[in-house]
């Protein structure tokens, strides 16, 4: 039972906001929403709170977290090569383990009840995911190409692919509902046509997502452009890849006649503005034209190393800024606009819809309690403004509690299945082992 | 003292950062920095945080706290046409005051020492600052012309004339070192030639900042040219209002010449990176050959109506990655250079160079902890690495602990000198006043 919230932001079909409501979770699930209510197992208190869906990050990779701050403020070719490929080699599944236990750290502290994440040792990541308790779509990053013209390495594929499938059991072996695999061949120019077909095959097999990142950079645009005369996204759809299970990550460059293809084809969109502005992809994707088109846009951080957070509340923030500053209209996108993105088209194009996402009657109880008796979130003017507060000015940090089916992960800023100083002491040993150690400069 | 700080950015000539190290201050002013220190009147413990100078904001209104998610998400025109010019005539000191105080307990909470502030019944806001314990440079805003053509309404300009020496006098009564009157002209386009020219002469009789609105849209822009044939950086030098005393706003739309112009007045900027982005101005502030051309660029925030926040580790944060986003560079701009504009560029621009902005000896304790046990700030790989975690990951709800002159205004996220829900209960108060109630819709 959480009693008594000041308000509850429903995101439900009217997007209704309620005042001084309680909310009955039985067996991880909402049974009522009401105002005299008395049950429950806990009484978590409301008052001076807001209640709201848990947010839902579709594009991450959390193991990344052991890298935030270690490659900053270079070109994206010389940080990969120089930085983050050399260091990636040395990651081993130990290390993934623990740089997903500090992501889910931080995705707890700021309010993230649910991740996609594509990395390597994806079993190991989705181990610490079920650990802290969060909702995961997790896959075993897929690549078996390096060169201009994707001529497939044949052995490269087939341990990536080995890998993957290797990844399902793991997840499927943990037995928990609330953690799916997903099938993620990390990009059209480093995935041969056979690759991504093999990855349709195995999405079919296990019925699972296919995530993949699309039109990042100009460069892979001009690159399809230059080998096939077709744009990637036409490109794709020519070999049959595109569908209704496609979550594609950026989309920043796209043409007209690729955000109709894409919408044909309801593909779904994690859109990541803060790591395209951080690594200076150049474009902005075209958010308004995609909406126009009736494609679902959702939220992404992009991995630590690019952005340098977690946090969701900040990705709202920056997704309306950007959109504003790139068409000169302040009217271009609105707040609850972009709070949709980050829950009820989120948790659409995971096929959570009718599961999470909201404040209802039904929905499984991933929940978060947002402290407003905080000077930036003070006043509300209106219910409007309420949620202009929350997509503007409010921050993960302000994230008091955090359940997820039903089940506090955070009470009042304090972690309920994580051990923080623990996971800080495991972090501090990756460090040693990937030989990374502190500055002795004083 | 602060015992024991994890580590220490000094922000020194030689940029260090000092690790378990200790600050003894005294009479507000540090005394020693060393490893083993004993003595001063308060030990506040520094583990697990980093020491670092308390940011400072040099552009912002704070007193529009009040209107924060009032207006949002509509073009310019409407949104000062329909929504803030209507309230804000209804804006009595009172209100203004109560609004600083929230302002004062946002900026207090996000690690800001030191503001720049325009507004009306700045008096009332100098008392505000007074009362929290911040540094302020508070200026009454001045408008006398309301006609493309500059005209002069002299009784508007006398008007506000007198409200800006009643606000000088104001301030110097408080007899408060730490909070000095400014001249803060609002912009070229909506103060005369005279008012321009007769701020310069309060200005020198009183030894002040002038703080004006430069070059926010292309409109004004585009009106100078029209009506002068000049720009407006161009025009304001013709009649002798730039020098080392005009600490400029916005600076958004600016020619190659106005740049050397700027450079060669000696004038400081102040680079609102989130107002530009959610006003949607259009332009990017060209900070790359501003700072080459050696013009000295500070943060603001601008006002929480167009923010919406006064939260300056969020607009580094942004002010970087709007840089790197407009050039398709992330190497355009770094973390240490964004942190100099919060702190050293600040108090350089304040005449406060050898006062604030460091920690070092001899420096006025202006100064914030940040809890850095925290996970969206960890691991720390290196001493870069740190300043990374600061600008791109930290919040204003990281600080855990901020003083001013020594005297500490938070101590562990408690407040010391303003009684938050006492300033929640006026701002309610406030509300009814303006007569914006909480919405109904439930």
């Amino acid at each position: 039972m959480i009693k008594d919230c000041d308000w509850i932001i429903t995101q439900d079909e009217r997007r209704r906001l309620l005042k001084k409501t309680s909310v009955l979770i039985r067996d991880g699930v909402i049974e009522d929403i009401n105002r005299d209510l008395n049950g429950g197992d806990m009484i978590i208190a409301g008052k001076g709170k807001v209640l709201m869906p848990g947010l839902i990050n579709t594009h991450t990779h959390i193991s990344m977290s052991l890298l935030r701050g270690y490659a900053e403020d270079l070109p994206l070719d010389r940080w990969l090569k120089e930085k983050v490929w050399p260091i990636e080699r040395k990651l081993t599944e130990k290390l993934c383990y623990v740089g997903a236990l500090l992501g889910c750290l931080e995705m707890i502290r700021t309010g993230t009840t649910c991740l996609v994440d594509m990395y390597y040792h994806a079993g190991a990541i989705a181990k610490a995911v079920k650990k802290a308790g969060l909702r995961g779509f997790i896959g075993q990053g897929l690549i078996d190409t390096v060169s201009d013209d994707r001529t497939s390495d044949e052995s490269l594929r087939e341990s990536f692919l080995t890998a993957a499938y290797k990844t399902v059991k793991i997840i499927q072996e943990l037995n928990d509902s609330k953690i799916k695999p997903i099938v993620a061949p990390h990009a059209p120019y480093t995935c041969s046509d056979e690759l991504l077909m093999k990855s349709q095959v195995m999405a079919e097999e296990f019925d699972t997502l296919i995530h993949i990142h699309l039109t990042e950079t100009r460069r892979e645009q001009a690159m399809f452009q230059r080998n096939y005369g077709y744009s990637v996204v036409e490109y794709l759809d020519r070999i049959g890849f595109l569908n209704g299970k496609v979550l594609a990550a950026h989309c920043v460059w796209l043409t007209r006649r690729d955000i109709e293809l894409l919408a044909r084809r309801c593909v779904k969109i994690s859109h990541c503005p803060i790591s395209n502005m951080k690594l200076g992809v150049g474009g902005v994707s075209p958010i308004p034209e995609l909406v126009e088109s009736g494609v679902l846009i959702t939220l992404g951080t992009d991995g630590p190393a690019s952005n340098n957070t977690l946090d969701m509340f900040e990705t709202m923030k920056i997704a309306a800024l950007l959109q504003k500053h790139n068409r000169w209209d302040p009217s271009v996108i609105n707040a609850q606009q972009i709070l949709d993105m980050a829950t009820v088209n989120a948790s659409g194009s995971l096929g959570l819809g009718k599961i999470v996402g909201r404040v209802e009657k039904g929905f499984e109880a991933d929940l978060i309690l947002v402290d407003i008796r905080s000077p930036s979130l003070q006043p509300i003017h209106s219910s409007d403004s309420l949620i202009a507060n929350l997509v503007y000015a409010a921050k993960g940090l302000s994230v008091d509690t955090l359940l997820v089916q039903g089940k506090p992960l955070m009470l009042k800023g304090v972690f309920q299945t994580l051990d923080e100083e623990e996971v800080y002491g495991l972090v501090e040993e990756a460090l040693e082992e990937l030989d990374i150690k502190p500055s002795s400069n004083s």
